[in-house]
This record gives C-alpha cells, sequence and structure tokens, in this order.
C-alpha cells in the first residue's frame, strides 16, 4: 500500500479538519461527564432541528455499539430481526446482536443489499407459534452495504408493512449522509417521515474520529439510558463526542463531506464503464464501486492502492470513496487498472 | 458550578495537551482500519516495554468495556467473581458484568475498598458443588475506588491464592497511573510481576480523550480479538486510540500526570485536616479524598465546585484532583469550606 | 445411608402415590403437546379456583426454571433483584438467575432468611443514576429456606413497598404449601390478595415426579409463552406434568401432605429441644429444622440418615421433613442423636 | 380429532407400558437428588455398554435443553453453529440457541434437511477475521427434521470437515433410534465410531414421558454439570429419568420401538404412491411421511386425524408415526384421503 489514500473504506480516512478543529476548541477546563454537559445538550439540539422534536439522542463509541442498543431498546430475546444478508448486523459484528439482544437474525438473499416487502414477508412463518422466534424488527441499510439505496418510497412501503405486523423498523444508517446527499432529502424526510422508529447515525465513516449515534422517534426511551450504560458505550467525557457532531451538523458538513464522496464514486463508475474488462456489479447509488475484474489485477493493484476483494469466488472487488478521496487519486487508480489489464489480460 | 475545574471526577478535566497534540500528528491520511496500522502496532510495542513481553494488548473504548472484556475472556458464565462491594464493576457499570459474561458478582464488605486472602476465602462455598456459582475470578482495583492502595506484597498474597484456587487475578486500573505514581514502583511490578494475569489499564482519567486497554499476562489470548469485537468495543480508527496512548507513556506523562494529581490530594488532605469540622474517612494514598463534612456545607460549595456525595446518610463526600488541577483551585477549595464551615456550624 | 428415608430433602422423597396413579391414569392415547390438551386446560382452570381469574398459568420442569421465567418477564436486563442473601435464586441456581435475565442480584443478610420494608429500603441506592443497576423486583421466598414464614401482613407490606418503588414482587414458592399449611389460609390469602405479582408454585418438594408452575397475577403474560420455550420449560407431553398438579389440587392431596411433613418437624423440634447439647437456630414454622449440633455425631448420624451440613463453620445442620416422613423415622432419629449425644459427648 | 392416535407427532403419543412400569419400580422410598442416586449411575453405564466407555452422560429433560447445553459446552459466544435452515435448533426453538450460547447460527438451504462437506464448506467466510462469527461447530440431525437419513461414512466425511477446520460436530439425535433401526446399525457406529463428538440422545419421541440426554464423546466435560444446572435442566428427583431410560434401553426396547414407528411410515408410504394425487416429497428413511396433497383434503382429514401442514404455500403435509401407530390407524388413514380425493378432486 504505497499511496497516502486507498480505496479500502470510508473508515481509513482520517478525521476532518472542521472535526479535529471542534475537538481541540472543546478541550476547554472541565465539563460534567456522561453527557451532562452543554456541548452535548447543544448537539442533541442540533440533531432535533434536523430530525423533529419527536427525537430522542443518544451518543454512543461505534456502529455496532449503535445497532445493537437500538435491537436491545424494541426487542425482548424471543424475537427475530429480519435483515439482508449482506446487513452489516448480520455478517460484520462477529454475532453481537445475538450476543447482546438474544434474538435471532433472520437474513434474507437479495441481489442488491435491498429488502422488500416481498422479501419480508416471505420471512413471516410462525405468528403467535411459541416454537418460533417471532419477527420484531426489520432491520434496513442505507446506503446498503452494496451502496445501493432504498427510495423514499420504498422505506415507507417497509416500514408500513413492519408496522401492520407488529415490528418495528430500524434504518443502519452508517453511511446514511452519504444516502441523503444522493437522493438530495433531508434526514427527516427519509427517517421518520418515513416510518423508521430507530437508526444507527453514522459519523466515524463521514469524516469523525469516532462516535456515533442512536437517534429514536415517537418512542419511550426511558430504558436507554440504562440500556447504554450495560452495553458500555457511554462516554464519559462526552463533550469530545458531541463536538464531533456539532460540527458535522454544522454549515452542512455532513452533506459536503458525504457529496464528495458520492461523487468520486460516480467518476470511479463512469471511467471504469469504458474498460471492457471490467463489469460493474451494483448500481453505484453512494459512494462505493462494486466491481468484478480479473483476478490477477488484483495482487497488483492492492500494492499501490488498499480495497478489499468483496467476493473471492466472483473475483468481485469493492472500491470506497471517501471524502478525502481526490480526483488525482480517481485518476491514478484507473490508469493503474488499465494498464494491468493491458498487461495481464492480453490473451484471455 | 461556577469554576473552570471542579473535584467531580477526574473524567471531568480535559484532554492532556501532548494527547491533543498527538491526535492531531495522527491525522495524516489513510491508515489501515482496526488496528492493523503502524502506529497501533508501535504502541502496544511501547506498551511491552512498560510489562514485558508476555503481555498482550488490546485497546478499547472505555472502563467498562475493558472490564467485561476482561471478565469474558477467563471465564464461563457458571463461575462467580469475587469483589470488594464498592467495585467499579459492582456498582457503576450498570449490570454489565453480569450481563456480557453471565457470572455472578460476589460482592465482598470491606471497610477501605480492598480485598484481604481472608475475606476472599470467606466466599469460597461450594467448590465443586453444581448449585453454586463457582469462583473463577478475584477482581481488585488499584488504586481502589476510595482512594487507598494495594502494597504489591497485598497484590501478591491475593494472586497466590487466587491461583492455588483455580481462579484468575484482574485488576481494574482505571487509576493505575495513579497508583503506580504514589508507591513509586513500575506497571510491571505491581502487574505481572505480582501475579495479576489481567489488567484494565486506564488512560481517560489520567488525560486521555477516551480509550482503555486490556493487557493479558502469560494467558492465551487468541479469542479476545473475537470477544472485543462481539463486545463493540473495537475502534474503527484504531490510530486514534493508540496516538494517544503513545502520548501518554512517552516522556513519563503518565507518572507525570497521575503523580500530579496525588500530590494536589496530599495538599487537600493536609489543609483539610486542619479543619476540625471536617473528617476524612479514608488513607489519601492516591487522587481522591474522602470526607465527613457537616451537611449545610455541602450545597453551598457544590455551587462553586462541583463535587459528589458519597454517602448521603453518613454526609460523606468525595473530592477527585486530576492531572490539571492546581494548587489554586485547592486553596480556593479549602478557603470555601473554611468560610462555610465558619458560617454555618457556629451552633452545632 | 442405611434408611429408607432420610431427612436430606423433602426432594428424595419419591411420588405420592396418587400423583403416580393420576399419571398411570394419563396415559391414554395420544394427546395435542405442548399444552394444547384438554388435562392441562382443566388444571390451569383448578389452578384459577385456588387463586383467582386473574391468574395465568404455565407449567415447567423445575424450579430453577419456574424462578428465572418469573424473572425474564417481568425486568429487563439492566435491573436488580433484591432477594435475601440466603434465597435459593442466589446461592442454590450456580447463577442462572443473572445468565438467563442479564440482571444483577442485590443479595440482602438476614437472620431468618426474611426481606423486610427496612431491609429492602436500604437497597433502593442510585435510583434513575444510569451507572446503577434499577431496582426492578423483589424476590422472597415461602416458606423460607431457613423454614421461616412471612405472615400475610409481612408480604402485603413489602408488596406494596415494592410496588410504590415501581418493583414487582416475586415469590418462590417451591414450598408454598408448606407455607399454606401452617397459616392455615388459602394460596389466594397470601399471594395475588397480599400483592404478589408473580409466583413460582412448588410441586416436586410435595409430592410430584417433576413440575412446577409459574403463576402470574394480574401481569399481561402475551410474551411468557416465548420466554417458556426458549428457556427450554416446554413439556411437550405436557399432560403428564398437568396430570400430577390435578391430582396434588385436588381432595387437598397438597395440603394433606404439606401438614404432615410440618407436623413431622414439629414433632422433631419438641423433641429436639430436650437434648440441652442440641440447639434449634430457626424458628421451626414449616418442614425444616436447623440446628447446631456437636460435629462428632454428625458423621456417625449421616450413616444411619441422610441430611445436609448447613453451615460447617457453626456446625449447624438442616433436617427435612417431607410427605412420606413416619413418626417413627422421627423417633429412630431423635433416639440416635441421643445416643452419639451421651457417647461423644461425655467429655466436652 | 376424533382417533384416539394421530399422526402430529411422535410426542403426541404416550408413555410405552414398560416405562411406566420402570416408573412405578422407582417409586421406592428416599434417594439422593440430582443424580447421585444409585439408579441414575447405573443408567449411565447402560449408555457406557453402548456407546463405549469413552461417553459422558447427562441427564436432561427435553430436546432443546439438551441441545443448547451441547453447544454451550464446545462453543464460546464468537463462534457460528452450521446448521440446515430446517434444523430443530433453527426453526422450533424459539431463538433457545443464539440466546443461551450466544452464537449465531448459519442456517443453509438443503434439499433434503442434510448438510454435505460442499454445503457446509461454503459458509466457511472470513476465518480468522474478527468481525465474523467463528464457524465453530457443526449441527446435523439425525433422522433428519425432513425424516431423511446420514449414511454412516457421510456423517464420518462431516465430521472428518469439521474437525479440520476446528469444529465440533453436534448430532441432534431426537430421533436416532428411528435412524439406528432404519440403518440397521449400533448407536456407536452412527455417533462416536463416525466422528460425533456430542449427542443429544431422545426419549420423549420414542416413548418416554420426559427426559432426554446428552452424551460427549472423547471430550473434557468438568464444565457440564454447572452448565447444565445454570441451564436448569438438572432434574431434582434424577431417579425418575434414570429410570425410563433403563427400561428404553433394556432388551432393545429403543429399537423396537423405533423400528415399529419406521415401518409404519413405510407401510403409509406405499400405500399413498398408489393415488396419483399424493405426491411424496421426501424419501421415507424414519418415521415420518411428508406429502403434497390437494389442498381441499386437508381440512376434512384433519377432523378425523390430527397432523400438521408443514408447508401451506405448497400445500405439504407431515404425517409421522410412532410407537405406537397400528396397521389399522395406516388403514383409515390411507381409506379417508381416498375417499376425500375422490370427493373434492373430481373437477380439478
Amino acid at each position: 500500500m504505497g499511496r497516502i489514500r486507498g480505496f479500502a473504506s470510508d473508515n481509513n480516512s482520517g478525521v476532518h479538519p472542521k472535526v479535529l478543529e471542534a475537538l481541540t476548541n472543546a478541550n476547554n477546563g472541565h465539563a460534567v461527564g456522561y453527557g451532562g454537559d452543554e456541548l452535548t445538550h447543544r448537539t442533541i439540539q442540533k440533531f432535533r432541528e434536523l430530525f423533529g422534536m419527536d427525537t430522542d439522542v443518544f451518543f454512543v463509541y461505534n456502529g455496532t455499539g449503535a445497532n445493537v442498543i437500538a435491537i436491545q431498546a424494541l426487542t425482548r430475546p424471543y424475537h427475530s430481526v429480519i435483515c439482508p444478508e449482506t446487513a452489516h448486523i448480520n455478517v460484520d459484528e462477529c454475532g453481537a446482536p445475538e450476543k447482546h439482544s438474544g434474538c435471532k437474525l433472520l437474513p434474507v438473499q437479495t441481489d442488491n443489499g435491498k429488502l422488500t416487502v416481498a422479501n419480508i414477508a416471505a420471512q413471516m412463518h410462525g405468528i403467535g407459534f411459541e416454537h418460533h422466534s417471532q419477527p420484531g424488527m426489520v432491520s434496513i441499510t442505507q446506503a446498503t452495504e452494496l451502496g445501493t439505496l432504498y427510495a423514499i418510497e420504498e422505506i415507507r412501503e417497509i416500514a408500513d408493512y413492519a408496522h401492520q405486523n407488529n415490528m418495528y423498523l430500524h434504518m443502519d444508517g452508517a453511511r446514511i449522509s452519504n444516502a441523503a446527499a444522493a437522493l438530495n432529502c433531508t434526514f427527516k424526510e427519509m427517517t421518520i417521515d418515513a416510518g423508521v422508529d430507530v437508526l444507527s447515525f453514522g459519523g466515524t465513516k463521514n469524516g469523525l474520529m469516532f462516535g456515533e449515534a442512536v437517534l429514536f422517534f415517537k418512542q419511550p426511551t426511558g430504558a436507554v439510558k440504562y440500556i447504554r450504560k450495560q452495553t458500555a458505550q457511554l462516554h464519559s467525557k462526552m463533550r469530545y463526542t458531541a463536538a464531533q457532531f456539532e460540527a458535522l451538523l454544522s454549515d452542512n458538513l455532513w452533506r459536503t463531506n458525504a457529496f464528495h464522496a458520492n461523487k468520486m464514486a460516480q467518476k470511479l463508475a463512469v471511467k471504469l464503464k469504458a474498460i471492457p474488462q471490467i463489469k460493474i456489479t451494483q448500481e453505484v447509488q453512494s459512494n462505493g464501486v462494486f466491481a468484478i475484474v480479473p483476478p490477477q489485477i488484483i495482487a497488483p493493484l492492492q500494492k499501490e492502492f488498499f480495497f478489499y476483494v468483496w467476493d473471492e469466488h466472483k473475483s468481485e472487488v469493492r472500491w470506497m470513496c471517501s471524502f478525502d478521496t481526490r480526483e488525482e487519486d480517481i485518476d491514478d487508480l484507473v490508469a493503474l487498472i488499465k494498464r494491468e489489464v493491458a498487461e495481464t489480460c492480453q490473451h484471455p
């Protein structure tokens, strides 16, 4: 990995300068711990300006923490959580959801990482039958782990179906800013207005040092502070979590960062489409590009730019763009791909 | 709370300037996530220089996270963990140890927050009897939650007893730097050399923004990385946790900070002893002062300096000193106490 | 252990002949599993005749199963359960309550195994403070593990206090029949009428082969069938659990059995009081006798009659009477005690 | 449901007369509880005669209890358990495996309820990668939930693959007697000799009132007694569990019962194959028959004989035979099917 910036993950990038500045500014004297400070109150208020006053905000350390708190808050252990097979909660959290909540996950095979009413409905077995885990929550990711997006209307349909069937709708919004920037909508339109009950709001992948937030919409949340503490997700020096989010939510920094990352992915996708040996496998709707590439070129590419193989069997790779990805990085990556393709794929 | 610095907790203070500087310096380009970066490797090496090469280091977000990972790693759910009744794991973690590990805590009443072989031995019931949780771990805190210290020899005796009885010894070292500074010993002498098996190494209370480390001594740790991830304690942008610890462990910053906080507590204690209406209740061996005060003075004092009432029934308060406590803070607090005592205690 | 009947535990005795007969009678053709059969419905109805129509009944396999279902149903993992230190849930279930519910137990030291409003109130720390497990349940045992009894009025006081403080009252009724027989009251007076919210109703210690029931009073129980199944306490051939309880609740068999066991304990106690070297340590109010005896006589006695040493340090033993204990067993035991005392205690 | 015997489940049948007789015989005086009695020791010995001396036996109440103890004993919470999607642990235990063990289940789609090395291997993702649950156990059911069987050689292949990949092999043997009878082999050949590490040995579906056993082969089992107790699966009056198994394992009663149930299923299958409107969907290798039937006939049939619809969408039903199914029951069922088919399917 020779370059200063790669395409491995949007969490390989650093901290946005304005976020770092906010951390420095927050470092001033003593402050009450555990969220009793003014900065935390102010930042929660900022979230409410964006999501509406029916929103309760709980800051946590990371995405897995946010997800397992959301699940614990709105389920009991005999519930199941319906999610795409590719969901972060299903494949990237080492079983944390099951361990923390006691629930079963019901993974659904999809082509594009998106649930639909139809594929949720196919999981609705044994309702009221005590031998079966009872579906209690639907979890969708926006943007999905495959870089695709739910339209607002699609979210609303899922929410309606969930509520009609006594389930809550959780949104894993690790990349919710990328989604809102891509759909050119507000956070509110895409979440509470569309029927989402609880949201894991991502910060780290959009320029924070650490920190996510769990947002509950129109839900009783008296128990959540205890759940957060018991889950070991309560930051003592909370002002430093809050300060980062205040910066992110100010002056549309969240949108600027996300918009840029999305734009870089679009640029990369456009250029890749011109290379016949590369086959893009998912619609490029946010900041990630998935593509099947000639297997021989992967190793040489990874010497220059770090990125992950998504599916070894299919020779499918993932390139993630970040708030700090530069046009020249895209140009360099594409040039290298072209060179490697030319060199290694002459005689397929 | 009118002052910029109070005595509520060593986590109400901010981030040490050198730690903030290290965070800024770490903010340079991309880095592999989840601890695969160079800074993390370098900092782990630094820990090993201090604790010896038989040490495995796992960075986590906070103290509760560190403690529950330590417990999960070395116990099974049918074990019990013997600890003082005043232990953080027993009274300040909202039941996280029980929830994460499934274990029972066996709290022991003590006068000074310290376990002894005798009071541990009194818990050793029903060994081999399947109806009883089996004692599997002893947990001590150094410095204790009451500001007292274990002598190295006391730790060794507990460790020997624990090992002879098939138990591991965990040390909650949220304030381990204060302990090492006070005992004028190395970390190594107080932990691995004294028989400790696993240590929660505290950072936040000694000048970090966030971040603790779990250190295993001479133990197989192949499972720990999974436990950390499943416990939602794996920081994606790990370099920012590591950078802080690198700063803390460099140039003896840990000792300088801790020594100063201890010294301030000593100064406070000396001055308080001259006030007959104040009764110091615990030996002042690290950075906290516990005292019984006239109940009437508490509210007026808290208007100026934030601090916690430790035991309402006894009118016992806790004053914690921090790396950034200044002599003038002590002087101001003591002056205020004297004034309030004089005003309100004229006619006891 | 040479005798056919000992004093070790009321679960060392066998199955009452009428219960065995009921099992045989139930063994007739096929029946719907998991409680959908007529016998189960009929037996639930019989419970409701005794406890009132606001009672929901769930049959389970054993006492630990009953207790952990009761706790799971009415708590969340951040709650604590206040109980006597001697409670079965605290010392005889290998940590099952913590493991199944995630809750912390708050054990209270008592002289006689009984909670009081005063010793419950002493546990009410940190209410609303997220660092502390929140008291969510009080658990009392009737008759207690020390053979003592709560008067109905004492139960009501505890229930009132619990409810005023947002806690549920659980009664571990492993020996509830002994209690009702001793107090000469109905089950209803001692439970729902006194404010109990959930009851573990014991069967095994009063003549069943296996089987207990969890009774919820005036509580929503829609979740309990799932909790029972997930806790692995749902008997597929439920009719055989139900049949036993039908026999037990018919013709006052429960009272006859319990009354007899209590009477035998009384008889034993009266005779022991005449032996100066034996000191009865707890009021004999149900079917157990606790006594301090000369240490030298324990081993010789145990050769003839199996029983348990309750507290080795104090040389305290426990003798339990059962529905099948005979007067001659008491006579034989007392005669043997007298002989051993005479032989071994001549020269104290 | 008008008939005394139906086809709903092999646990709708009653208790075999010899088992009931054994229970009656065991009801004789007092016996040490929790398995310390002679009958339990004798029955464990009987298991060892059948499975070999490297076998440790733990009696439990039911199948879910057996399965979750097996999983807890040989996994840690960060492990996953690979099983067929149709496995009882996956669809019929209300999430008990996840709740008790903390593990993730990895369900595999199969046509016939059987795992193969190929479909296990397809689940082996992310080994050593801390973000993924680590495959730690393979669980197969013999006979499967679809009535099919693994050949001994198939079991051995799976066991070898599991062991080569650091996984244990669990066999859910709720119907292991049916399997051994059908394959005409010993228990030992099909389990320990084929590489199985832990077995849930079923009793209830083969004529017991209640009771299963967990058998560990060549494994350290020092922890299992605590796990059983903490899982609330320790029967106090254990002699009554043991007595049933002693009867079942004596005089080949297990084989006689199972052989008969299998034979009845064969007889039913043969007759059904002669009805063109009935399509048998799974090989009939043990005691269950799965068939797609005209939807209109289901309700009328269920008025006479209780049985379950297996897959509503496909109009697939399940008929289970039991040790007490009679030839006349088969004849009556088939006659009724023919009549209903004739009446309702005239005008397809």
